[in-house]
């Protein structure tokens, strides 16, 4: 599989194509510092084997903002030093932390904006990225990543909407491009020009007037010719269509730029993985050979395969589906595809992030405040009497399913068949019943589950079961 | 070119495969009454040769809605007859009116939503389509398209936001299916089987927890099974994220829904062209050979041609391209693209729209409400001494260009060469300078304009003029 290929990315050299972008934790204290929460999440990233780890967003300042990590002081150094030792001592994974800058938002839903800052205050932004760099070199990083997506800082500037009148806006684009441009050489001044800076950033806003991929081809052109180590292309995740909630600080994945920051089960695998492709394409037409990411709702290993083999994308994020299984990486290389712990895209951990909670996987054992250890000791469970009792009701415009408790199961894992033989994991779940709210009348369906253990270990199949929905006749669909 | 091949769809053979999506023009009056200007409009696009005309969607009941068509009455049959022997007198153009259904909104910014309606309003409006299509067929119209796309009624049963707790919605997908498959049918059953009604639907919803193309297959495949002409797609345009001006009726294209329903210049072409190509995939390996339209930002024959040519779709739809050149057909078929009035996207035809003012294109002589003539008799504009003296100034972030007045010339179309080669059309102005404020420091730039009577003769090129930006040093981009 390409995806177990290494790739030199700016020297720094990834034992396969597979990161963990960052992701919010809410782990660490509102102190800034490292935990052992936080250590633990990352280095059971790299007990899993993913190639590059992206260490959750770190603040280049003081604002205070919840458990958020910081880099902003010297101080955080030797906590940020023992992660990255701990990553380094467990693996071959590499590990870059992302830098954040982000401006002030309030319960009463203000929040400053770009246009708000002086110059000076914009002197100072470039300055703290610059420092921030540096102390991950000197924590021993691998590298870094600015964070230039979303609903931050750099994010704002490089927006479409940026509102300054001056030359960090302006309406032009060397306008929008001019803060994370002196940020890219400065960092490479301060913290060298050979250590890996990657950059984070939206293909596309996804917001009224915001930017779309014509404008991310040529800031991933510009962050190229800056010495970009890698482009890591997200989207949406936005301050501007947030739904403000009465006394809460305005959460910008809340609004339809979140949906598409975080497509849930209702989106298409892979959503947005054309968009790094097109990016990559415009780059590599200039002759730069910067390897780019694609991140948004990929998990499925043939998928992963499908764009790194085809060239559309160099490495793949996987988020929320590390999240669910850290040992994603090994579990594939080691043909164990089976024995991952699927993502089925239900956004509780998004939830958590939102309304201020740490971040678990609801795939995770109740309690849990980390993934489980790949336990494979662990007896697959059994179907009581070997039948899973599996069976199906039609009812008005859903198929509604049951089965039997296999005693051991952490998890159900249910399955459908088309009636063109097209098989899909539609969803796991920790109960034994499921309804399919997405059935056509007049198709014809075929389930059967599975029940897995908490780290992976699957049952024999259920029994398959069959529902033929009437077709649409007089009046619409009748129940069956 | 494949667009030239005629198609048969559902017995109604168009002679090419381009086609005039419904787009509002605000022409009739308030009474609903087909008069002399819309009848001018449309059949300007017979004229221009166009394969399929769909009219501007005319409303099935009564509820006030200052100037718009109506089907709601047979008092609306003779001018609708008068409207569809213009065009059939014309040219082999086939001519289909939308039709469509919409819920209340005020002022206020209230709407009526779709779980107001009781189960007897919703068997009205089932019988309120199938008498309007009747009508259709009654008045000499070649077929009909239900309008189920946007903020209107059938696209808001159909939404994943439904709110309905009963079978016409209920969370499931067959809910919100239900009440334009019992159209359908009874559709049919007034007006005829053999009678061709193709639906015009959205791909993608583009608001929060709205539905993406997974459940677009799905409606796409129902309304094949129930007979549909054709399928003819589009995007957004939904009341859910409209921005709402006090003490003006909230406008469902004001929000970022309706920046993806027609898409602006900042957007790639054929932006959403892939959607329906996965759709028609989809309906194709159910065995149905419906056609399928493409809509959204697509007038470049080159473009349309890729489309057509590799069966992704089987039909392209134009609007704003055929508002600003109903021409396009004759003139692409006959090889003439270079006298093509191009739509640069500019949206001001969308803007009128949205303030209550009737719809023309800016690129139409000053107080036109239809296209000019395409007059062949015009003479080429002329530079003044055959120099058009095109000048650029580098300024900061963007390129200031000027040139000479050509005599006789309504409009100038610019022209940038990237420094890859790459020749691009990049806007159409009715003065003599243009700024490009999308231009990268470190890069060349080469322009060129012609000038251009009203009906597209197109005078000889300016000369070229090229621009060489600095590179980013230091402090970042230094203007040249």
């Amino acid at each position: 599989m390409k995806a177990f290929e290494p790739l030199n990315v700016a020297g720094m050299a990834l034992a396969n194509r597979i990161m963990v972008p960052a992701m919010v934790t809410r782990l660490s204290g509102d102190d800034g510092f490292v935990n052992q929460n936080i250590i633990d999440r990352y280095v059971r990233y790299a007990q899993g084997g993913t190639g590059l780890i992206v260490i959750e967003a770190m603040a280049v300042h003081h604002v205070k903002s919840g458990p958020l990590l910081r880099i902003s002081d010297d101080k955080f150094v030797p906590g940020l030093t023992d992660l990255a030792r701990r990553i380094h001592d467990t693996s071959d994974s590499k590990v870059v932390p992302q830098i954040i800058h982000f401006l002030k938002v309030a319960k009463s839903g203000w929040r400053q904006t770009v246009d708000m800052l002086s110059r000076d205050d914009i002197d100072r932004i470039v300055e703290e990225f610059g420092d921030a760099v540096a102390r991950a070199r000197e924590a021993g990083f691998d590298g870094a990543e600015l964070h230039s997506a979303h609903a931050y800082t750099l994010s704002s500037f490089l927006s479409r909407t940026n509102p300054r009148k001056d030359d960090y806006g302006g309406g032009t684009l060397e306008g929008r491009l001019r803060l994370i441009s002196r940020i890219m050489q400065n960092v490479r001044r301060k913290a060298g020009g050979d250590f890996p800076v990657g950059v984070r950033y939206n293909a596309d806003e996804f917001i009224k007037g915001g930017y779309t991929v014509n404008d991310a081809k040529a800031i991933g052109l510009r962050l190229a010719e800056l010495g970009a180590a890698y482009l890591s292309l997200s989207v949406g995740g936005k301050f501007e269509d947030a739904v403000h909630s009465p006394g809460q600080v305005p959460y910008p994945y809340t609004g339809y730029s979140g949906d598409r920051c975080m497509p849930g089960d209702w989106y298409p695998p892979m959503t947005h993985a054309h968009y790094a492709a097109e990016i990559k394409a415009h780059v590599r037409s200039y002759g730069y050979d910067t390897p780019v990411a694609a991140t948004g709702k990929i998990s499925d290993p043939d998928d992963v395969e499908r764009l790194l083999g085809s060239g559309m994308v160099d490495i793949v994020g996987i988020a929320r589906g590390l999240l669910a299984d850290p040992d994603w990486p090994n579990k594939v290389r080691h043909g164990e595809r089976d024995r991952i712990v699927r993502c089925d895209y239900c956004n509780v951990c998004k939830h958590l992030d939102g309304t201020h909670m740490r971040v678990i996987c609801t795939l995770w054992p109740q309690g849990s405040l980390q993934a489980p250890a790949d336990d494979r000791s662990q007896a697959a469970p059994q179907w009581p009497n070997a039948d899973a009792s599996l069976a199906a009701r039609a009812q008005d415009g859903s198929i509604l399913l049951r089965w039997a408790k296999a005693p051991g199961a952490a998890r159900y894992d249910v399955y459908r068949c088309d009636d063109l033989g097209n098989v899909s994991f539609v969803d796991a779940v920790k109960v034994t019943r499921w309804e399919d709210k997405d059935v056509l009348a007049g198709r014809r369906y075929r389930y059967h589950v599975r029940a897995y253990t908490k780290s992976g270990t699957g049952s024999a199949p259920s029994n398959t079961i069959q529902v033929e929905l009437p077709a649409v006749h007089g009046d619409g669909f009748s129940s069956g």
